[in-house]
């Protein structure tokens, strides 16, 4: 999950620097400081290259911007002509800052330390860029899906391949994992979410096993509930991330016989802090602990966390056990 | 699930005499008004008596109001204080104008009309009191809810009686079906879906089998994924509601075998309609036929409706299997 973030005042400091928020991601040397400081300050496991989703419709072309507070705002596409311009042979050459700074960052990283790369899923791509922001429905994504469902897998497998080409660069430039966040998975019914949750992933990890057969893949299919089963299963995933929703004790009876889990303490216990984010912490611990798994969140870090809470979290799954 | 609304004419009309939203609810010629539209239109098989979650803060004594295109805005109670100003002996006074409507509809509704009454779950409704508007995360409830677990089980607890009294009212007034919508349900870390979804609905249920043997009470703890099992089980309902993204499989194998099931059209699909509506419906009847099930969507209809889609589903409900 997201480690860096407003949440850390060295943070604060280096993204007044950077001006824009792509700008941030574009820019190698802030990218990698930002990526370093989480580690610097808690010294995780592993650490999350700080970049985000949208640069992959950037390097489509797609005008992406993110506006204060309020996230996100795109150029909506709607259209096979707006499908038309996207230019799959840029991304790698558009994202080139990308895979500069995970090439710094194999370099300046503890040795110790894993590099995570990640993009997002298709699905959850598309519906910022038909919708031209974040929604509560996804409904102009939905709709498009709904209506022309050729048109929009045609979007989906754009987004497939300038994934692929995407999370390629990043192994190659040094990434040891990789992750592919799903956050709007669970809203799609059974039929759309085989179609266009799993299928792409299937495909871009498929692609990828072939060439980096030594690289684990974490999925994040958010909300898929039970569907969560068939998603491991067909795509070839490694590691799955839980959400906060999701039963520890059902995911410890079914979701670890197949993968590595992680997941999945609400990101506001972490904010709340006290004695029901150690009762938390510990209880997914213990259901857990017993097949692989990863301490993490249930979704990225929010802004209003108390650094000191995440110090403590981190003591507290450190000295499990001891 | 919701009904009556904006995507019809007659409702927008008779919206447009009642001044805010919640005269309208308050206002029995006019809410059994809107109850009747789609019963006129479309002949479902049982009707949804037209009120809001948010009744019983506004019954509590806590400020409600509706901002037209925002949503309900209420007078955010963060604190012990706050808590001391609901007063549980004004509910059923105070919404007597609903159980008025419940009466009316009772004649006015046909014979074979089986009428709905129903409530907000607490958690849900404590999010709405607590934050004082809908949010995405549900932050404002959550933060509270973590911090001052005890203080947050009173509001959770005033809720749980406040539900009882209401729902109590309704039957006493004459609907023959219970519904309990819990549409935040699935935000919740597993230890706390236990302890402010499954706990207090387990109380309702079992408050009202003791009084109404006969009334079954249908859930809807939208979001839960595999702890919808759990949810039935615990809480003793007979219903209960599947939203879009459960899987349909899944609820056929393990749902099924618990409860009735009713659900889940995604209403965005409803929206776009063809061939895609089509094969969700017919989907949805092939999977989960063969075990008590009631046709409906996975959660309520939206304002950009168009009406004959509506009539288009009923149509290939009744006729399917003929």
């Amino acid at each position: 999950m997201r480690q860096a973030g407003r949440y850390l005042p060295e943070y604060r400091e280096t993204r007044a620097k950077a001006g824009s928020f792509l700008n941030l991601c574009y820019s190698p040397a802030l990218a990698e400081e930002v990526t370093l400081q989480p580690i610097r300050r808690y010294g995780f496991d592993a650490s999350i290259l700080f970049s985000d989703i949208l640069v992959v419709p950037d390097g489509l072309g797609q005008t992406v911007g993110f506006k204060e507070g309020e996230g996100p705002v795109l150029d909506p596409i709607t259209t096979p002509e707006g499908l038309d311009k996207l230019d799959l042979s840029r991304v790698v050459k558009h994202l080139e800052p990308v895979y500069e700074t995970v090439k710094r960052l194999t370099k300046s990283l503890p040795e110790e330390t894993t590099l995570i790369g990640f993009a997002g899923a298709p699905w959850t791509v598309a519906t910022y860029m038909v919708g031209g922001r974040g929604s509560p429905d996804q409904g102009a994504a939905k709709a498009w899906a709904y209506k022309e469902p050729q048109e929009f897998q045609r979007l989906i497998d754009i987004l497939t391949d300038a994934t692929i080409l995407h999370l390629s660069a990043q192994v190659d430039a040094g990434v040891e994992v990789l992750q592919i966040f799903d956050t709007w998975a669970g809203s799609l019914p059974e039929t759309q979410f085989r179609k266009f949750a799993i299928e792409p992933v299937k495909r871009i990890v498929s692609s990828l096993k072939a060439k980096y057969p030594h690289v684990p893949v974490i999925g994040f299919p958010r909300g898929a509930g039970p569907l969560v089963l068939d998603y491991i299963k067909e795509t070839g995933i490694q590691g799955v991330s839980l959400d906060t929703g999701m039963s520890l004790t059902w995911a410890a009876d079914e979701v670890q016989k197949l993968a590595c889990v992680q997941g999945n303490l609400d990101p506001l216990l972490l904010v709340a802090g006290g004695g029901e984010m150690r009762n938390a912490i510990n209880n997914i611990l213990k259901t857990l602990e017993k097949r692989p798994f990863i301490f993490n969140l249930g979704h990225g870090i929010v802004p209003q966390t108390p650094p000191e809470h995440v110090a403590e979290l981190v003591k507290l799954v450190r000295n499990y056990g001891k």
